[in-house]
């Protein structure tokens, strides 16, 4: 989960994290509705650690979401409302994305 | 690099990916002219692949950038110039911030 300002807690590593970046089209589309609905499901996804997201106001954005594991990041990408999510993405909110998936290994932060 | 619309061009995985996400003070007090600086230098170093970034408007951003191997990322986080920067990140930029160090396993796009 995270707090107030936009920082996930999340735990010591190794972890997984998917790197989303995304170019937004022009207009909503029910891009909004359908991604607080994705945050609210994601959250309750087994292995589910995270997630923390920025965009530009030009349509250039980032979200990071962070897992335990990469069997929990494939069972998200198949679960069924994900796909039909993913999939109007593809036709509608983004012109373009690109996804990365890796392993954090070390993890530090301003004291 | 990257192109114009914001997005880093990647060789095929593994790489290394820093994950630096900030919440940013008010005021600029030299920020941007330090950010510039910052990515011209980033880009001469040895190992370096690209960066993207992304920040809201209530001063939460995420940027991450891709690196060759973990040697690399110690470099440039011991760069005099860049040591500097960090910690005047430290005093006056940045409210808050985490950062992780992942290795990024396997990435897609959108065709």
């Amino acid at each position: 989960m995270n707090d107030q300002s936009g920082f996930a807690k999340l735990p010591v590593p190794p972890y997984y994290a998917v790197i989303f970046s995304s170019l937004r089209t022009a207009g909503d589309h029910g891009y909004d509705d359908m991604g607080q609905r994705m945050v609210e499901l994601a959250c309750q996804q087994l292995g589910y650690l995270g997630a923390e997201s920025a965009r530009n106001i030009d349509g250039f954005g980032i979200t990071v979401s962070y897992w335990t594991d990469e069997t929990s990041i494939l069972t998200w990408k198949r679960h069924a409302e994900h796909q039909i999510a993913q999939e109007t993405g593809k036709q509608r909110w983004y012109e373009h994305y690109e996804t990365r998936v890796a392993k954090v290994e070390r993890a530090y932060a301003l004291k």
